[in-house]
């Protein structure tokens, strides 16, 4: 199945040569002048569409693929099919990445600025830019070259954006200094009040003002309605190449290092510190300041309540080290064994 | 207390006759002239309105009701107070959703398309469409009849939405095809680009283009502020009927099958995929590539890394089926309490 | 660090007389007239910038703070390095809070009605209230006044709001009464559908009108993102001075006491009952129906799924009292530790 081009942009057919230089790969001998003209998965692709395998386990779909080319590691390119151009790369899914963005290259900025855009004074808009329908963008923003500004999007006074950012429908971005190739996905919200105030003698919630910034270097990306709420007194910091997927919850002073993942419903509690490519599964959590070590990993609906060293993997909730989580979970598993088999042997004896 | 008239529209009194049509049920001798205006809880219903019995639990306030008229099972009937009209039903509160579905009518669209709507080029509007303030219609879009646009709504060039659909305030949707009596809920955002991506030899994070589709089958609802990514390659697929509440994720190429249900905050990665009338309770989460059978339902709070069988509940994290879930959770309160009493004992002895 | 000018506004320079007033804090003889123009962290502040030591943990920081005066509790005033004055107090945040608000006044609302707002008919809306770029407000809004409405703010019909509200930047507020000083973040959604349907025979889902509003008294603040459900019969109720962190979910006819604190991420269903001054951590669950007892706290990821009695702290998923929670913690602990020891010792015999 070819992407469907109501939704998404098609530069081809071009040639397996152009597609294999762009992610750096040998084309077989006698294969470099097919065209193709899109990608698909291994079971959909057709003839003039280049597809991937990542992992043995899709080995049945190479097996029958239709695809005119696959990327693949050395490993498996046996089992590509006759007919078939086995296109041979260390990394096959960044590869397939480079030749998809060719054949469906990115929306490019399209350079209008739609009339109802709101463009308070002092802004200054860098050339190129495509502003959307009632876009609202306050005195003093700064925007690059070639920003995309999406409908409704709501950027506050002040605030800077590097070249090539996305700044994507129904975004709220405030008190942000932001990089280039900075995405926004829609309907997030970066530079938010945080959650801070102190508690009165009679219970009442005095809040405390909340004079930071966000700070987002090249390259991050932030996932549809997640929130990034600005620094309490210092910055909220996100790091260059850092990607927040969807729902997302940064509370105020996070800081993370160079690319990170921050995967779905996971939420960081304030002032916590997150080293270079460290990697937060779905759905954890982690309580505030705390610090987690360069290329740490937290595991899906993990609790993190206290530092984890460089390169450490946790698990579960209060986390702890993989093994010691797996181990808790057999331990805990055999236990309901056993009780189920005292209830069994106690029912039988009755 | 009855509905405020401020918020929901009423289009009573109406007599019991007629709304017992509606639901199928019997009226017993001489009440169906009765006349009813609203609808209500058992305890704050009074005689014009009607009210509903759905569990044991609340039998106290049965008694003690001043409805009008109650829908309940055959079984509860003895419990009605006197003056108070039984209206038996194998399904109360279905029953009860029809006749308040009478009473209070959902708002029909108006009709009229608010002055400051952008319409791109090419759009097809269907007769009776109701268009609110500000909303962003992009070139090509294709909404059937009857359908509700809020104000800031933004659907993207070229989404097909059926007959009767609801597109709320603030809602985002892209790359989307939709059935009849889709509802999508104020900012929720539908087609978002999918988390994916390649990391190369430098940990760069590039991103895999993602150029599938959402498709909403009929009658698909999305809760506020929920995300259904677009698909990689092929689509994100949503059942017909299947209903999401708020707050939810669903990743990429995600599939769900008939009458499903995904509670607040539960979270689904990328291409697993739910059988027909499956059930995710709130705050639940599933890893990738899973299948999920017919009708299984997920606690709460359940992190699911295996497949489920059809039918089968599962709880915990990790997701275990219900019973041994329970047997671990008593196993580990005895062993805390253990725990607890030799601590008391050394305590004792010191 | 000074607080960004581009962000913040500053009213200083303020002699520490006056501000040392506002928190009810004596200062040193010599002290008053001294000038202080903002806040900072002890790391980040100089020597016309008032900081905070709130606990221990941050004593080394304050021996060499560059501050020019600090608030702290008595027992740490030795610490304050020579030049710097202490500001003694007995609840040093909320002293500090009360200082930074001076330093940092909050944004007043400066009165204008932006030309674009949309103000349905017979909307009132009061003195001084600044109304946003392309900011919605229906037919029938009642605005107390110095309200301040942000950009694309949607404010549905009839809906009330007291004096000295903020409703920012993509708020979606339906069917909603509100006292004075209520606080509702970027792209909160209150008073949505809540999440009410009857299943049919054929497994059709069915839905029960939601005909309740939302109460939110006076100084209740709702975090960005953050959603609340109408009622469904009865109202969804948050009590005065409650507040919500980002992306929390209120399903319909929850009720919070005065004062209650909801962290990120929470989830809250149907019906639940917070008491006064309960805590409701991250990433926590409770199920429906349930009563949580005034100052009741709730761990964070715990699964609430019984009653909790008034002051009773509980955590974990299924939730326990924190003390059961944590042996049951270490009995875990042990047993993996146990398991992996016998394993150890297999390996080492075989």
């Amino acid at each position: 199945m070819a992407a469907d081009p109501r939704f998404h942009a098609a530069a081809g057919p071009l040639p397996l040569s152009r597609l294999a230089e762009v992610a750096g790969l040998a084309v077989p001998e006698g294969a470099g002048d097919r065209l193709f003209s899109g990608v698909g998965t291994l079971d959909a692709a057709g003839p003039d569409e280049v597809s991937f395998l990542d992992s043995r386990r899709w080995i049945s779909s190479l097996k029958q693929t239709r695809a005119g080319a696959v990327v693949l590691a050395v490993e498996h390119a046996a089992a590509v099919p006759e007919g078939c151009v086995a296109l041979i790369s260390p990394a096959p899914v960044l590869s397939f990445a480079r030749i998809a963005s060719v054949l469906h290259p990115p929306e490019a900025p399209g350079g209008a600025r739609h009339p109802t855009a709101v463009v308070g004074e002092g802004a200054q808009i860098g050339e190129g830019c495509e502003i959307g329908a009632y876009a609202v963008i306050e005195e003093g923003v700064v925007l690059g070259p070639r920003c995309i500004v999406g409908p409704h999007a709501h950027i506050g006074r002040n605030c800077v954006f590097g070249a090539d950012c996305r700044i994507l429908s129904h975004v709220t971005a405030t008190h942000c200094l932001a990089g280039d190739r900075v995405t926004l996905n829609p309907g997030c919200r970066v530079g938010s009040e945080g959650f801070g105030f102190a508690t009165g003698p009679r219970g009442e919630h005095v809040t405390v003002p909340q004079l930071g910034r966000v700070i987002l270097e090249d390259g991050v990306e932030v996932g549809a309605n997640s929130c990034i709420d600005r620094g309490s007194g210092n910055d909220t910091v996100i790091g260059p190449g850092t990607r927040l997927d969807n729902l997302v919850m940064l509370g105020h002073n996070v800081r993370t290092g160079r690319g990170c993942v921050i995967v779905a419903q996971a939420g960081i509690s304030g002032s916590t510190t997150l080293g270079d490519f460290a990697v937060v599964a779905a759905q954890a959590g982690l309580t505030g300041h705390l610090t987690i070590g360069a290329k740490a990993r937290i595991g899906a609906q993990a609790g993190v309540m206290a530092d984890v060293p460089a390169g450490m993997d946790v698990l579960g909730s209060p986390a702890q080290p993989v093994r010691d989580a797996m181990r808790g979970y057999a331990a805990l598993r055999k236990l309901g064994q056993a009780k189920a088999a005292a209830a069994a042997e106690k029912k039988t004896s009755d």
